[in-house]
């Protein structure tokens, strides 16, 4: 892409939030640009099976709900540049998207970036994604009900979630198992004696961080460095947008995403056209 | 039903807002009861097709999705009541919702109970409801692109649509059509002179009125007598959560209604643990 292309509506993230963004301001005939870095769908191409959200009552995968609005999203004429933002400045009216793809002009701009979930860094986590390893209690505790989870993570976000594995002093240094997780690796942080702990599912709750980089002093961001808008997705900017984990205090599941897009998008459309 | 029952949570109506809320709060095992009064899905099961609702790049009606969200929430263990909702009283930590069916206690309550619209009244208005006469533009606008529509009605709700056919000073009288609608008859208010319109779609804009009789003096509403809820779904009654179309400022789109039904479910849960 060379030189800037102008849009009514730049958004930038292709998870749940961005994609319904797409599929309103696209279906509004509003020209539309969706950023996104990777594949579409965001953190969800990660979950095996989505089982909460509404319309699915035998599941989904998280790849394939993806696949489903990012064609959506296409069908209404959205547009898609595989790039990464990084940089967003005010030009008069105008919002200048800086991205690894060139420079992008447009009217309003939703971003939609998502967060990054902190992992623990050990062996097994990997490979065990999905099946077993686990980072949102709300989404995935259904699977294991009566079966023996742990919680591993310090602070808030442990805290948060039913279990502490850090009670016990001791640190995950490997997960194991077959087709699926069946035992930890640990050693006890005070006296050094390694252990196993035989479990179903380990919940990795080790915080989250809004993928906001490249907006500090352009919006304002709350401690955790995630987006404040209002309950319009309008951030102190105008013109600008926030929808889905991003925000302030998201909680973090597709269905809520759902809804900040679409919230976003119709804020956005009647910022453009009034 | 005889006697109080007793669930953890009581939702208050059966669209895409309670049915969420259904599904988060049976799936995170606590005993919820939602209450109907008509078959699930609210407003929707009105709608021929919903092509913004994402996941379903085909479009879905309004009836199929109803019935998908129904049967998800069923399959996590949410109870069905079939009956209207009459009361909701505060009995020091337990809520007592007032029903044709009986009473029934709650620890926590979510009404996701929605809003009416108002009809023209006209014949045909029935009819041709989903085959030209439309109730929303954000929904059904780019069903009619590039094909004449009016909208109907008065003051707010009339004026946020694109057009006005009260700049015209005229009254429909009647909607006409063969499989779908194909003209208006009018009669001008100041002459009487009467006149046909040929159109494609009838946009009806003569308001909502949110389902909220039952809780004067129980909640703050607002001068629309909506619930005002903060972001968290909280209404200003600890444990009284209110979701979708039936919120302040909803803007009455499947895709919100799911968000604030989650959000609602989420909250009501760590109320009720808490």
């Amino acid at each position: 892409m060379t030189g800037k292309q102008a849009y009514d509506v730049v958004i930038i993230g292709g998870g749940p939030a961005g994609l319904t963004a797409g599929i309103y301001t696209a279906r509004a005939r509003l020209r539309s640009l969706l950023i996104e870095k990777a594949a579409p769908g965001g953190w969800i191409v990660n979950a095996g099976v989505v089982e909460n959200y509404p319309g699915f009552p035998q599941g989904i995968s998280g790849m394939e709900l993806a696949d489903l609005m990012n064609e959506q999203a296409a069908k209404f004429g959205m547009e898609t540049l595989t790039a990464e933002v990084t940089g967003l400045e005010l030009k008069g009216e105008q919002k200048l998207v800086r991205t690894t793809e060139g420079d992008i002009v447009a009217k309003a701009v939703i971003i939609a970036g998502g967060s990054d979930r902190a992992k623990l860094g050990v062996p097994g986590e990997e490979e065990f994604m999905g099946r077993g390893v686990a980072f949102c209690a709300v989404c995935d505790a259904y699977f294991y009900r009566d079966l023996p989870v742990v919680v591993v993570g310090g602070g808030n976000a442990a805290i948060n979630e039913a279990l502490e594995l850090s009670k016990f002093a001791s640190k995950v240094t490997a997960i194991e198992g077959g087709d699926v997780v069946e035992r930890l690796r640990l050693r006890n942080v005070l006296s050094g004696e390694k252990s196993t702990l035989d479990i179903s599912g380990i919940f990795v709750a080790t915080g989250t961080k809004p993928n906001t980089d490249y907006l500090k002093g352009v919006l304002p961001l709350d401690a955790s460095g995630a987006i404040t808008t209002n309950e319009k997705m309008e951030t102190e900017v105008s013109g600008i947008f926030a929808a889905g984990d991003i925000r302030s205090n998201s909680i973090r599941q597709v269905a809520a995403a759902i809804g900040d897009g679409a919230v976003a998008a119709i804020y956005a459309e009647k910022f453009i056209t009034s």
